[in-house]
């Protein structure tokens, strides 16, 4: 099935509209569902699907395929709507796990967000992008000595105390440079927040943090209090990924506002006063497919908010300040990856059903979420508009691996093949981030698009870069 | 928990060796099991491990940690058992995508084996390292137009055609360089094989290959054959991944030669006589811990190849030239990772039970595979005799990600602790090829090791190969 296969596309069209009946496959293919594509993705009269002003087949053509096209209206955007929702954009950290270069960082420094690091490899990012050190925060289960020295030698922010040792080694470091660090506890609150639902128990099997349950919580709290170049400032949990429901949100700032106020009656005044923070970590879904519908932020915000008020009135304490760190909210609905078509193959799975199997030049590699979460995503040709009868359909990268799935089962019209361009939208967060050379294949070029104008924010990976670190 | 902790470690070993009783823990944990270690893997009275003659101590002091250790006389004699084997190292590909650098490129050109490459990528690495192009196979689902004019130009071997489009695409770019290109036919026969067992169904869903049963494998060999610029002489399949029974091989062997006598029927004379191979893939499972026995590759081999004969005799058929793709069974054994433990952590799971985290300085990034597949490892420490009652461990990573486990429960030593060299062996094949860069956690170094000498093969990933994509 090749390309020039799809000339009746028109005449197809022509006959349907003059036929009364529920949307077809193609109708719903080729629709651009708002909240699931970036806020300046639009189609035009042919179809071609435009982002940030600048027509997806022209990037593909110009930056070549897969690339991923950012959204920085969109990226920024979200920035904003969640500095609204949370009072202020110094109370929303970005998580750069979820995605980070020096533009990104940039794009976060200038709508006046912090930033959450979790590796020394992150600093340095951030830092080569002149983010100043005193909005960024630290986290990590196993800082290496070499990323707390940084931190403490930039100036970071916080820094997210993880483990007994911790406090100890990173005390020592402050002391050998003279400096005092301003910490958070992380803390286990036995709330495990899923995408639908919430677990509440006393305990957490899990290597983050310190356990509420046990009381390492409250003696990891004293223990920074009392270590002399550390501030103790704030109280830190993380429920949960992809986080539809919000009740955990709240039930984990009850459990944490019920520590600040054991921690203020045992300490110094002084030292209680400088507790003032209250970070619930990130977690908030967004819609990677048009069926989910993403976690309305503001509501989410307002409430817990209101909530967290009310818990603080209720035990005698000021309200904290609320810290959030969304990294997928802000950075996945900006993307989109854009792959080539390559083969099409129509495999009987049994002798009633086919399936079709379609190509694309990228996979695993560069969108790893599939295979290892079993995460939904949709796609969209990007170039033109589809026509024709429904497919069971299968997307599939180009790694000699049979799992290399990204689409594992959709109805797609049957006019899409070689040469088309698929546009899949929501891979802002933990695709790039998570990118391999599996197969030796290559990392695409990422590029930003914003007012008409692309421009290569990550360049492509070439085996130049490989046999760089090939020692013969 | 700090390394100084152990000081009594020698006492509690005295003590223990007067009272009679079953292997401790650490006995058992001190212990390393051949058919899990490379070859040449051996400890000292002190407890430091050797690999090829080298302390890994020495190796993490020089290299740094994460370091993957490659064993290169183990890689090497099981170049030479396979190809022992299967009657001869020209019958053996090794399959590059478990892992390839261009060192291993030359030891496996020089144990005279023949290479499978799955990309252009895989190509171009092989063909850096001198690589022979005609003892190379290219495979690929969804070959880039570029791979397979590369194919052409250099002369690859043989080039496995996967589905319709590729037999006319990969005919016009021979046609266009005046070329001839002996081609196999990728064959789906129906056979699935798991790690203990094997399903034989008559349709598979899967992206590889053509159907046998639908009669689009048969189609496939006949549009080879008459494609002017092609020259079919073989056909391929593979079962699966990670196989220990063995049956799913030779059933898969008996439909493609019944394949074999239908197409040898049907063609001329001529083109009939050229059809001489029957490739029949990779999945010869390893022992990744002491409870998992590897194929006995001698014995399946043996077995196939006569039950291949008897088949060919059967139908009248010269018997055709056996060829194998191990990758995971010739790399996989021969490498260790070694990480150094960062912080340790008891974390109550209930009342009545405490599991240990131990986190060490790579993780998913550097072996997906726990999280990917659900993989099985065990580890050692690397440089001293552990002692201690048994604790249940979790070993960590040091990702931003609560998923990020590469030995998810194991009843270890209580005194191993922050500072410990830990060595995870079966790391050679998939570990490195599949590495990410989540986290910016970089990319590790992977040395060679043989007759007392170590070698970089693998530079170390830095902040400057990140910075170096990162267009601002």
């Amino acid at each position: 099935m090749e390309a020039g296969d799809f000339d009746s596309v028109e005449k197809r069209a022509f006959h349907r509209k003059n036929q009364r009946r529920r949307p077809s496959v193609a109708e719903e293919f080729n629709g651009l569902p708002a909240h699931v594509w970036p806020t300046t993705a639009t189609r035009d009269e042919e179809g071609v699907i435009s982002i940030g002003g600048v027509p997806l087949p022209e990037i593909a053509a110009e930056f070549g395929t897969p690339v991923f096209v950012v959204d920085e209206n969109d990226f920024r955007s979200r920035c904003r709507q969640m500095a609204d929702a949370f009072g202020g954009p110094g109370n929303v950290h970005y998580a750069s796990k979820a995605f980070l270069s020096r533009r990104i960082a940039r794009w976060v420094a200038d709508e006046g967000l912090a930033l959450d690091v979790a590796s020394l490899g992150e600093l340095q990012v951030a830092l080569a992008a002149g983010f100043p050190a005193e909005r960024i925060t630290a986290h990590g289960n196993n800082k290496k000595e070499e990323f707390m020295r940084l931190c403490v030698t930039e100036g970071v922010g916080h820094v997210v105390l993880d483990c007994p040792q911790e406090i100890d080694r990173l005390n020592a470091i402050a002391a050998a440079e003279d400096a005092t660090v301003e910490v958070m506890v992380r803390v286990k609150p036995g709330i495990e927040a899923h995408t639908h639902e919430f677990i509440a128990t006393s305990h957490e099997d899990q290597k983050f943090g310190f356990s509420l349950a046990s009381g390492s919580a409250e003696q990891a709290c004293l223990d920074a209090v009392k270590a002399p170049n550390l501030d103790l400032v704030g109280l830190h949990c993380h429920v949960g990924s992809q986080v539809f429901d919000a009740q955990g949100f709240s039930l984990a700032a009850e459990r944490l506002l019920t520590l600040m106020r054991k921690l203020k009656d045992s300490v110094s005044g002084a030292d209680a006063a400088k507790i003032t923070l209250l970070d619930l970590g990130g977690g908030y879904g967004i819609a990677y497919t048009a069926a989910q519908k993403p976690l309305d932020v503001a509501t989410v915000a307002g409430n817990l908010i209101k909530e967290v008020a009310e818990k603080s009135a209720e035990l005698g304490l000021d309200r904290p300040q609320i810290l959030v760190e969304p990294g997928r909210a802000i950075a996945g609905p900006s993307t989109v990856t854009l792959y080539t078509v390559g083969t099409v193959k129509d495999v009987h799975t049994s002798a009633e059903h086919t399936r079709r199997y379609i190509a694309i030049d990228g996979g695993m590699s560069d969108n790893i979420r599939p295979a290892l979460y079993s995460a939904d995503y949709e796609a969209r040709v990007a170039g033109r508009l589809t026509d024709g009868e429904s497919v069971d359909t299968r997307l599939v990268g180009s790694h000699c691996e049979s799992g290399d799935i990204l689409i594992s089962d959709a109805a797609w019209p049957d006019d899409i093949g070689t040469g088309d361009l698929i546009a899949v939208p929501g891979t802002g967060a933990y695709c790039f981030a998570m990118s391999s050379r599996y197969n030796m294949i290559m990392r695409p070029a990422v590029v930003s698009v914003k007012d008409g104008k692309a421009e290569l924010m990550v360049r492509r990976e070439t085996i130049e870069d490989v046999l760089a670190l090939d020692m013969m």
